[in-house]
């Protein structure tokens, strides 16, 4: 028997804990013991976010945040500097697009981190109203340095949009300090939560831009959510049961303490990093701006996708994630984040090194767990 | 001790084998194993509904199906006609407005059922390209006459845009034979199912009107869930424990069998009328366009929304509907759709007849009761 492993950047695998939080019956979404369990997960995650700013949450997809985001500051023929690099920063500059807005893209190379020399050269030719910046690109297995852009979107005066879904709550994310205006964050990546709820800050100078903003939306109308704020309700009906499931999470977040969850991410990262370098197979992200929350790997050229991720699937039921569009077939993805813990990494390091040997690739088996193995051991205490 | 019953017009209460099944491990999103789970939800949906066309699965409540709908079809100037009559019916032509659609109104008196002719008259009078229908109107608890409505849509050539989110699963729907074009679900009401889920029925004419559609909007974009139905897949990370749920829950729905679950919520709703008037109360709905799936009743003049709802929570843990928008404190709800048996109507009726008493309402104790429990006996073999 193969024991099923979830290895993907999100959705994550959740503790027994939250999984049968979902299992509680259901009670009156408009009720103050409803009520009760919103406003712990906002506080929850004001907390997490480093913020005083509100709280927004939406029963959707983290795309569904990303689009309420843009969608209620982005007017047709609003410009908006968008930085590329990554399937999802792409996808921000199609959501501004979509709502009519002009996105000034700032490339960046897939696998390399923004220059912020860049960002500043595109805002200071464009008349941008804000910029958006995928704080980690799961794509590519990029962390953008967001303090940086948080302070040019400060000197020129524009709104800072970022999508935080695959950092927020596994790495360093201050969204005060960094004057992040929106941060986007999804339940199912770092914060271990089932999938289904994107949740936003928005801070004072956002909502000054979302209440003169004439996009137009209805469900994803971040105006409407701020009405319902005040009653501590959802302007919509809020899947209750995935709220649940949410409120436990955040509990073990804050138990394992931010700290302690960022070095254990931190850690995980950085002796996946190691491992796989000593299996002689190359890193696709430079190193320097390398995720804490997901690494992604280039597929050695003798090799294919199925290689690699079918056999880690079909031997060992670990699930890993694949390339997506310019990289498919070219890298596999091994999402670090939620509750993957030492061993967990191990597993999946050392199952990892079978596959490739056995699918031909040069390697001597022990050498990528032993490297990780020395990251761990130089951690703990 | 007290037990908690939820008697609202949804989310309602699971089962606890659904309940169960939301506690299973998540596996990813995009694996062959959950492309199976999608499949056999679609097919089961397209049973329920009676139609061949595509269903589409959306992780959001039931107004983001709603919004999903408008927004794919209504462009900048379109006109539509919404039938009005109740909050939901409000809703729609809220939502087409958002759009920069042009709502042409039927009105409808709250608590009637509305006129086809009205509905003719407006499309003569108007150059709309759609007719929007709440089928079941939960806000008073009317169910429209949606077949007539499908046939005068299809008289002038018109997409039928209808709300089936309160009625698919407790009341006969019939997609293909009234000509739905667009039918919108909802997952925590008559199906049973956990909140968080919107599903639609999409024809081919509204695929064609669809891919033609220049409405700005990104995550509730049906051309790109259409997209990835070629793929058996979403296109947005969906929720896998509301689907795992929603699964469990439409197997309960087909075992059950669609023609007794709907006499089941057709008794119901006949049980809970006869009762209510032998309490010496008023049914707020015309009689003949009574929902089945919820009964609105007037507050007694004496009395205020706390002296019964209040009461109800209060004393017997159960969970009544109050009045919305301008019927607010006039009237309250009960809701019996979904899971809720003879027995909980009895139940709830009962407690009913002893809060109304207490709270000075004139009722003979047990009326009420036995006036249900005719109907209810005339039902069973």
């Amino acid at each position: 028997m193969v024991k099923q492993k979830l290895m993907i950047p999100g959705p994550v695998s959740l503790t027994p804990e939250v999984l049968q939080e979902m299992a509680r019956p259901l009670i009156g979404h408009r009720t103050p013991d409803f009520e009760e369990i919103l406003i712990k997960c906002w506080d929850n995650m004001k907390e997490i976010m480093r913020t005083k700013n509100d709280i927004i949450l939406i029963t959707g997809s983290g795309t569904a945040g990303m689009d309420a985001a843009i969608a209620s500051t982005i007017e047709e023929g609003d410009e908006c500097v968008c930085i590329m690099g990554g399937k999802f920063g792409e996808r921000m500059a199609d959501i501004v697009r979509s709502y009519g807005g002009i996105p000034r893209e700032v490339k960046v190379d897939w696998g390399k981190g923004v220059d912020p020399d860049d960002v500043e050269r595109v805002v200071e030719e464009s008349d941008a109203k804000a910029i958006t910046l995928t704080h980690n690109e799961t794509s590519t297995g990029v962390i953008h340095d967001a303090k940086a852009i948080g302070e040019i979107a400060q000197k020129h005066g524009l709104l800072f949009i970022m999508d935080g879904i695959t950092s927020v709550g596994g790495d360093l994310v201050e969204v005060d300090r960094w004057g992040v205006d929106i941060c986007i964050v999804g339940s199912q990546k770092c914060l271990a939560a089932p999938p289904g709820l994107a949740m936003l800050s928005v801070s004072e100078d956002a909502w000054g831009v979302i209440s003169n903003n004439n996009t137009r939306n209805f469900y994803l109308n971040l105006a409407s959510y701020k009405k319902s704020l005040k009653k501590n309700t959802t302007p919509f009906t809020p899947s209750v049961s995935l709220v649940y499931g949410l409120s436990k999470a955040l509990d073990a977040v804050l138990k394992e303490g931010m700290e302690n969850r960022i070095q254990r991410h931190r850690t995980l990262a950085k002796a996946t990093r190691e491992a796989v370098k000593a299996m002689n197979l190359e890193l696709f992200a430079d190193e320097k701006v390398a995720s804490n929350t997901v690494t992604s790997i280039r597929i050695p050229e003798k090799l294919t996708d199925e290689d690699v991720r079918g056999r880690m699937k079909r031997e060992f039921g670990i699930l890993l994630a694949g390339g997506q569009a310019q990289v498919k077939g070219k890298i596999f993805r091994i999402g670090h984040m939620g509750n993957v813990d030492y061993l967990d990494l191990l597993t999946v390091l050392s199952a990892l090194e079978i596959v490739l040997k056995k699918s031909g690739h040069g390697l001597v088996l022990g050498e990528g767990v032993s490297a990780a193995q020395e990251i761990i051991s130089n951690e703990i205490g």
